[in-house]
């Protein structure tokens, strides 16, 4: 008997597309070249990245000039955040961000702040949603980049990037000052619509989207400039050196052209099972919180002690708030890891938190920033989503989920 | 009639291993996983990329805790010279390097020199070593770093790596100093042993030895500490974070089990196809000039009016102290990237010069500062041997340079 494999750690990795994989395949055996090279295997390379680039930029709605090829949303992230403030070091000194931003993010700040840079981590709501006051007061001078990922990874809620982005703008305007948007989309990259997004810099990541491991793309709004962060022979017009992967690129651009095609019917079918998903954990399990941005929900759920939600409860979710593939989940009373290894056994894999991060122990720092406390944060899984589950899926792991918690907070003598 | 492809690039990108493609599928097909996650799927893409370090550290005789991935060679050789000289700033603020090294040692270093740092470019002679007595002049206090490649790109010259490194260990001793040695062994790797090649920081990539491309090394010697130049979530022990790109990794392993394997046979017969195309293009094509180091040659080698060179002058060529796989010849009097073109046009795929710029017109920086005059810099050719190919490809390619040559020099009325 073949073990059934219900893969929800998709915002983790994601199994490839089949056609991704083939047209890597063709690109390693037929078509090796190096792009730099000036006979016809270099210029069929180079073609197979300019298609690429074209489908990547297609998928965001932007001018494929604009789409830069890197080896993944980690490199993205920080080209786009030590570039900017290394190009603009005389224009100011100030960076706004959040406090659940990426370890990318995170990190390339915390190296900024090493090198003198001044940078300001702004708070999030219970929902997770950055507060907006508090960009406004730190908005000055000194500002050259605001950074804020789009959906978060951890818990999925979107950020109102528009509303930042008018906010800065109106800035801009007034002071004729040019502070710059960063936006890492890489989890919400064929999961939204980004095309219309606004932004002069956004994060893409190609292994979220059933695209290859190891390639990503920045795009660069026309007239953005950036100072390289690795630097030789001036691929990508010099804001990206190194051979090309054109393999990758070739299936990146695959993948981006399945989002151009399919994107709208795929999310659909998401957001379907996110809604059987999300309806039958509450009906079936008590004592649980859902994290994330779900309007009224979180302040109308029941809280620890009452034993099962109504459904005029349930219908205040509002799913529109957050990503459609992302659920994450507080069991009480559970510890996430010994769910996640439980669920393992019956063949359905799940995060606790975050796989972005490889120190696989320590707590959440997003779950903690929304002010979840030990327990809800201790017994937190998230299910993210794929295209490639089915309805099926879901009724058996929400099947699956309600013995075991049963059973463990049993062991646990859980009230 | 399938058209023959002779491919004599292989210094640029190289076909890779049909193992290399076979496990690369396997994993992205069954072992998609992100070693991040906790999951059996997360464990088992550890599992890979931990055997693929091993055979990449054993293929240099290292241990693998020694070993870092990256996302290429010239990433390795940005991690290697800007990771030190960030992490040194405190210890000195020189850096010595050679004028033909690569573009992404070239480009690092010439960011430190904005950024405050100072670099020295070593000179080399007409055989394309640098200048050991003014490497000695140049070690001083200030000296953190020397970064000299071992097999130059174009000219397949080798480096005197070994008496670098002792004149530094001299210095260090005297001095109670720490000036690191940084190795670039992108075009060395799988062509010398580089087991026992004494440096602190060697840099390796995947495409140049039939391993994917996107993927690179960096060997950092144990207790030798530089900043990671791309942050984020901790991933290859907080040195390159990203989501590991597991399929290559896998891939870059088998590659280089293969050399641990079979490296010395297939060296073999590349230093064997290298001699009968060095025999027959100085037997049957007069007016060239052979640019590297082959001991005796250049200085007894015919000049440019000569009509042929005799036995017992190619019998001086010592072919120890230039690369295996590198050939690169000036035809005078015949314009490189026309010859390019014609040998495409009979399914010989060869270079003018480096494939590692992506900048495809200029002259190269190596052929100059051997002491090339401009007619010998415009009639440079370089070939690129790989174990893929066989002796009937070189008698083939010298046939057709034998008639092209006639051709081209005909109607420019070169004499």
């Amino acid at each position: 008997m073949v073990k059934r494999l219900i893969y929800l750690d998709n915002s983790a990795t994601t199994r490839q597309y089949d056609q991704v994989t083939a047209e890597m395949v063709r690109v390693m055996e037929d078509d090796y070249g190096n792009p730099s090279s000036l006979h016809r295997l270099g210029l069929s390379a180079e073609k197979l990245v300019r298609q690429a680039r074209n489908e990547i930029a297609r998928s965001i709605g932007v001018d494929e000039e604009e789409i830069f090829i890197t080896s993944g949303g980690t490199e993205s992230d920080n080209a786009a955040i030590l570039g900017m403030a290394f190009s603009r070091r005389r224009s100011g000194n100030k960076i706004i961000t959040s406090k659940i931003e990426h370890p990318a993010v995170l990190e390339s700040c915390k190296r900024l702040e090493r090198d003198g840079y001044q940078v300001v981590y702004l708070d999030v709501d219970k929902n997770g949603i950055v507060l907006i006051d508090q960009l406004k007061r730190e908005i000055d001078h000194e500002t050259i980049l605001i950074s804020i990922m789009h959906v978060n990874n951890e818990i999925g809620t979107i950020q109102p990037i528009e509303e930042i982005y008018r906010i800065k703008e109106e800035w801009n305007k007034a002071n004729d000052s040019d502070i710059i948007l960063h936006v890492d989309a890489v989890q919400s990259y064929g999961k939204l619509n980004l095309c219309g997004l606004h932004a002069e810099l956004i994060s893409l990541s190609g292994h979220k989207v059933h695209g290859p491991k190891g390639i990503g793309a920045l795009y660069i709004k026309k007239g953005v400039r950036l100072d390289p962060i690795i630097l030789g022979g001036g691929q990508e017009k010099g804001q990206r050196s190194g051979t090309e992967n054109v393999p990758a690129i070739a299936g990146f651009g695959i993948a981006a052209s399945i989002i151009n095609k399919d994107q709208g019917k795929a999310c659909k079918r998401i957001k379907s099972m996110k809604e059987n998903l999300i309806y039958k954990i509450s009906h079936e399990i008590n004592n649980i919180k859902i994290n994330g941005n779900y309007g009224d929900w979180n302040s109308n759920a029941p809280d620890a002690n009452e034993s099962n939600v109504s459904d005029a409860c349930c219908s205040k979710i509002d799913l529109g708030l957050t990503s459609p593939s992302i659920l994450n989940v507080s069991f009480l009373g559970v510890r996430g890891e010994v769910l996640l290894h439980s669920l393992e056994q019956e063949g359905i894999y799940v995060s606790t938190g975050s796989a972005c991060s490889s120190n696989k122990k320590g707590q959440s720092h997003v779950l903690k920033e929304i002010g979840l406390n030990n327990m809800e944060i201790e017994g937190a899984i998230r299910f993210s989503l794929s295209e490639f589950n089915t309805q099926e899926d879901i009724d058996y792991t929400v099947d699956k989920l309600v013995t075991i918690i049963k059973k463990m907070r049993k062991l646990s003598s859980f009230r």
